[in-house]
């Protein structure tokens, strides 16, 4: 096992990979932006480096330095969270070319599975089931208005290398497919460098549903469940949940068994997650692979009993994995829900400073905050400022549990989202199971209106 | 199930029991003394009345004004908590009288198990087994002597009505004997009202090892295995966890048994405890029972998934234990210690006002404290102002997380335990298991000295 790690993110993920360092007796070096000197995560840290200005890609995304620090620190991995670099394949080619073990996948796959076009393409080979569309990328509107017509409206169109919802739009005849073409496609080669357009047949009020899996490098892929991520605000996740409320049981080893199918197919190392998205029919269809971990990790946790930060650790090093499929045991239910900096109506960031800060306590109740008294959010990076995960016997326990927790939450000084999350999880479609894609649009922006 | 209820206790234990009834959407009633005004439990409960000054036996220790307000508020039961009221049978009979459910025993079973020679007497009668003494009170010096000639020295001079180590002494010969019966008894009889004063065989460095039971009101009785307490410092316990890391299964399986023929014996309801001692061959012997909710339970909750306090609330509702023996697993190990505002050297409270306070968080980690930034920590009341668990798959996980979290824990403002905690919990003794009552004596009190 490694003596030390550099840790290449900030806020509670660094957190979280310090806390488990600490458990293996792993020291910990965090690199920061002069916006996060006085922060949490470069406190607990065992060294800590300042590595530019406050914005990312003069600190976060600043892979040589980062990579610098890493070797003068003698580090001997990067664990690089989520976002920022963690799927960038050209800082885990430099990670490796300096001698530094990168805690994630291959550069190859991260390469692969970063480009949405390319990922379908291996998908289909693998067997595993996707959406009807295009697997070329569409040069221009006449292209697009081709395909369009072979799959029938009702369309998503996508930006290969997209995220985050940037370059995705849904469009219902060629008309709004001409209208949108070319802003998409320019806003995705400005944010991703990569213009590559398709197209996917549209489904109806989804559910996002995901599954964890854990490969070794000696060619193990064990499935750790799945979590339903169906609930959503400008397509981020808001409210994540394990297991699946939605999904037979039938349902769930299908998409556990083609999770496996695929991280196999591509020769997948460390922790990954397929997401598909799945119809009222419970028919499912691969989306994305993420090439790491993910914001939503700890509800796998909670089920499991796993520390996924801890097996990513061992895998990297090498280790074989000490589990099987059938002994990875699900118990109870967990829910999490990210509170953001922002306006609960609008959506905003607003960063600030916390003047009063209370995390809830009890039990079934776990924090994942980066933040305290006397933090300033800056409006540098995601409004993320922390995670509430709540487990409970049953999904009904874990619900409740969260419900008492968010009002116990106490952050003065800034607006976050939990009005807004208290809404959700106490609603009844929500405290049903029902919970589609379409789920803040369809209960409670209409609830803000009438209620404003 | 009740749709309000009061909660005759203060602090961490009646947050608590808040939040469980906040999970049940029971209402729930909170009393207070003038030193609590502005506590957190205060001000989560639903509704909160003061019932009089800061001294105990002028507030939390007033009977008739508690049920006073328990009726006039519409409450329909009264949880007692732990300490105070809570094995006081004449309290819980008037709670009966009065058309009030008291949340525990019946006033007769209180009454047994207060008296510590009916216990043994009943245990043995049960046939579980109690440590060789007498079982019927000394009334002097030349009755004490003539016993200790039947059992042998070293013995153990104990208060049939003690608790928390008062009315207790270690004697070796007749001389020490006769010098510590009078002012033990004088002792007994002015804490309890009670100086009846009996003998039990000494036993050398035992292991303090309890067991978990819940029974309901149609004869049930489930044992939800034991917790091992033996780290104490003046008789009261500061760090006990789940499962017994010195016990074999055979022994655990034995112990069970015997716990659930004790309570099945004297026809025990609602949840209770039964305490042993082990001695160093795995010997197990009867040392008393605990008629409430330990301070420790949730250790027991964190490896079992069950909610004791929603257990107790059932029971006591005359339902019936949804739960078999063979269906309460146990799952990974918890550790919890107990948070004093005191010297860590010196034992001695350190009441003050708390300028900073940030809780621990992660994966595995709860919190049950009553206090936040600004609290004041009075004199009127125990020194313990709360509770850190650690949860783990394993014991070695669950004693690094904790480690990790003492390190993260900040209280300023007043002295507290923490630094005590963590020698311990990292002390090399402790990571092998080998804890028995004796100790803080024998590890912690000596490296004290000696880097003083």
């Amino acid at each position: 096992m490694f003596s030390k790690i550099l840790i290449a993110n900030r806020g509670e993920i660094a957190l979280r990979i310090i806390r488990t360092c600490q458990k293996l007796r792993i020291q910990t070096v965090a690199v920061y932006s002069e916006a996060d000197a006085d922060s949490l995560f470069v406190r607990q840290a065992d060294e800590a480096f300042c590595i530019g200005k406050p914005q990312v890609n003069l600190s976060y995304l600043n892979a040589d330095e980062i990579i610098r620090v890493a070797k003068a620190s003698g580090a001997e991995a990067v664990h690089p969270g989520y976002g920022l670099l963690s799927e960038n394949a050209s800082f885990a080619q430099k990670c490796i070319d300096e001698g530094l073990v990168f805690i994630g996948p291959s550069p190859s796959i991260l390469s692969a599975m970063g480009s949405k076009i390319e990922a379908r393409k291996t998908m289909k080979q693998a067997g595993v089931p996707i959406i009807e569309g295009v697997n070329i990328p569409l040069e221009n509107e006449e292209e697009a208005k081709e395909a369009a017509k072979s799959i029938g409206y009702p369309l998503m169109l996508k930006a290969s290398a997209g995220g985050g919802g940037i370059g995705m739009q849904l469009v219902h005849s060629d008309e709004e497919l001409v209208k949108a073409f070319a802003g998409n496609k320019k806003r995705a080669e400005s944010f991703f460098g990569d213009g590559a357009m398709f197209l996917e047949k549209y489904i109806q009020k989804p559910h996002h549903i995901e599954v964890q899996i854990l490969a070794d490098s000696h060619g193990q892929v064990i499935p750790l469940w799945e979590r339903e991520c169906s609930i959503q605000r400008r397509n981020q996740k808001v409210v994540e949940e394990a297991p699946s409320p939605f999904i037979s049981e039938e349902t769930r080893s299908c998409m556990l068994d083609a999770a496996v199918k695929a991280a196999q197919h591509i020769g997948y190392t460390n922790a990954g997650t397929i997401e598909f998205l799945v119809d009222h029919e419970q028919n499912f269809y691969f989306l994305e692979m993420n090439t790491r971990l993910q914001v939503e990790h700890p509800v796998t946790e909670e089920i499991t009993g796993l520390d996924l930060v801890e097996e990513q650790l061992k895998v990297a090093a090498g280790e074989r994995l000490a589990l099987t499929r059938e002994a990875v045991q699900r118990n109870g239910h967990a829910i999490e829900v990210r509170i953001y900096a922002e306006d609960p109506k609008t959506f905003f960031p607003s960063p600030g400073q916390i003047t009063e800060f209370e995390l809830p306590q009890g039990e079934g109740i776990r924090n994942e905050c980066a933040i305290e008294a006397g933090s300033a959010v800056t409006p540098f990076y995601d409004p993320m400022i922390g995670k509430l995960i709540a487990w409970g016997a049953t999904r009904e326990e874990a619900c409740t549990r969260m419900q008492a927790a968010l009002d116990q939450f106490k952050i003065e000084g800034i607006k976050t989202n939990i009005p807004m999350l208290k809404k959700i999880v106490s609603h009844k479609q929500f405290l049903k199971g029902l919970t589609t894609t379409q789920f803040v649009e369809e209960y409670y922006l209409p609830e803000l209106t009438t209620t404003k």
